[in-house]
């Protein structure tokens, strides 16, 4: 299907004329779509970076790298943060931070045990936000019980940056016998969502738009790493584990469903949704299966695994809501359907880009 | 000396009001210099950045942290990358987040394994810049032995960036018996430089400024990781390693001196500077050991060991030039000194901010 990326020699000799043809679409340039973790980020991931770093381990996928140091069996991941704005309802840039690579690095089963933070900041913020924001990120990082080892800041002129962006990078131990990856879904599995589904979305967009919905709706930024510890408590044998972020539900079960060839079947009603997220979609003409979550999980579990698990997690305090919302199936391998309170199935693709840019 | 900075209770009441009164400054705002590695990245670091984040690893100011996780000894490192132009003589964006990382590591003994990569793309970068960035930074992975594991692309705003923004994390081993940190440094060490001073900056400032010294002057941006296990098959006592990069061989050194309590004098004659960056600094009036490198290390050693790892040093491709420039001495604690030619010695202090803004 996809056309060779004509790689420059490493020799680096002549890059001119050197074109970068992704597949199916014909921009020239970068567009806020490539960042939104949808198929344009895939395309870019896929015929861009795969190719320039060569090698397998870019290949998996998965929300965080296992790779063995030392005797060691790491999990690495890393998130640069890019919210606007800085502070929203539930939290910060400096949460989101610790959480989001803290969560990636649960999605592989693994403790974060270091993070590593490097800050941009642009000249003109006062420092009184930076330190807000510093102060944010290290409450979060004493919260989920990381270490911030390592940092650097770097300064950008006035007019190339927006205020502070952070990237985080970070290690944990992966348990031994611990193996979850997207690939290991099997038709059969039962899809777990930790809670309610489509907060962080609407939060940033709530404040970023000045849209009020009734209620406030708050963040639901949060480190997963305990719920995944009591899952593991239960069973070392998780499938598969994602933070749906940018795309939501909808786009991470699309990337289970693609890396392992399985058919995912949701039931629509299954799904929880806060009456306040299900509004402000209706309102705002987004579909909440898509909006960005921050401290939810989906699971995939053997069938036989599937009611100790739900009970691990509703046991916790941030998995009170969790519930089953669906199926491995083996029909329509790497497509996910929903069956609607109608009886009708509608197919459930990965978005082009985001509904909301910069949600992290 | 300093004053306390007030944090934020914890609990993330009201930050109204709440200011960072770093000691020596009165900025109420970022300024370049608080991203010039000198005296302002030094003040946001201990007043805002440790209290934060409230660790002794951060405290040790080594380019990186060590840390044992499952059994291992790991080095753990961040920078990112800012630099403009993207592209200069003798590298891109792309071969200094590869070799800034791997340096960084190699600064405590540590060959880099793994790295991360996280991109922030400004919306409208042609893809084929893109392209060419990872492109080198691929291929510089590979010329460094090191594996790109794990990444991350977010897009932002036009107006909101410079084309493209690297962040890399890196972990690699530390080896059994290693123990290179700045503290070590003693009396009687002998200061070593792996080569040639001042000509990352000089080659930045060329081709940013469009001003020409008669020949092309040529980053010297390289993986340092061969020459200091070069040094390593010598001895496993290095005492200090540092790639003296934003703020060059004259903060690196006060860095030194001020975590070692000791005094550090060199010997201007000795010091290996190229002529064409001796003519540039001249003419742009700069001093060359304020100038960054991309490719340099200096190296603390006991005087026993000095002449094999020199000798070890000349005997690598990167480090022909490589020189003794100095000693550690017990007079002038925290305080770098230079025997001018003329017999004088006059203080090397730590700069405010950097000469050159952007140079990685």
């Amino acid at each position: 299907m996809a056309e060779q990326v004509m790689l420059p020699d490493p020799a680096r000799p002549n890059f001119d004329g050197w074109t970068c043809p992704l597949p199916l679409r014909d921009h020239p340039a970068v567009v806020m779509g490539h960042g939104g973790g949808g198929q344009l980020s895939a395309e870019l991931i896929e015929h861009l970076f795969v190719p320039a770093f060569a090698n397998p381990l870019l290949e998996g996928m998965a929300d965080s790298a296992v790779v063995t140091l030392g005797g060691a069996r790491l999990a690495f991941s890393t998130d640069s943060f890019v919210v606007q704005p800085l502070f929203f309802p539930g939290g910060s840039i400096g949460d989101l931070a610790v959480n989001g690579t803290v969560n990636d690095l649960a999605m592989s089963g693994a403790q974060a045990a270091y993070l590593s933070c490097g800050f941009i900041l642009e000249e003109g913020v006062e420092l009184s936000v930076v330190g807000r924001i510093a102060a944010d990120l290290g409450t979060a990082a004493r919260r989920a019980g990381v270490i911030v080892a390592t940092g650097d800041t770097k300064v950008v002129d006035s007019g190339h940056g927006d205020g502070v962006y952070v990237n985080t990078a970070g290690i944990g131990l992966v348990p031994d016998g611990v193996d979850i990856r997207p690939q290991r879904a099997v038709p059969g599995d039962v899809v777990i969502v930790s809670g309610m589904i489509g907060v962080h979305g609407i939060a940033i967009m709530s404040v970023r738009e000045g849209v009020s919905f009734g209620t406030e709706v708050v963040s639901d930024c949060a480190p997963l790493n305990g719920l995944v510890a009591a899952m593991l408590d239960v069973t070392l044998d998780l499938h598969v584990l994602r933070d749906p972020t940018r795309g939501g539900v909808a786009t991470s079960l699309n990337e289970i469903a693609k890396a392992a060839g399985v058919g995912i079947e949701l039931t629509e009603s299954l799904l929880p949704i806060p009456e306040t997220v299900a509004n402000a979609c209706a309102f705002l003409g987004l579909d909440p299966l898509y909006v960005a979550n921050e401290g939810k999980l989906l699971a995939v579990v053997a069938p036989e695994d599937a009611d100790a698990v739900l009970a691990a997690l509703q046991a916790h305090p941030l998995g009170v809501d969790a519930a089953v919302i669906g199926e491995c199936v083996p029909d329509h391998p790497g497509m996910v359907v929903t069956r609607t309170t109608f009886g009708a199935t509608r197919v459930v693709d990965t978005p082009i880009g985001e509904q909301l840019p910069r949600i992290c």
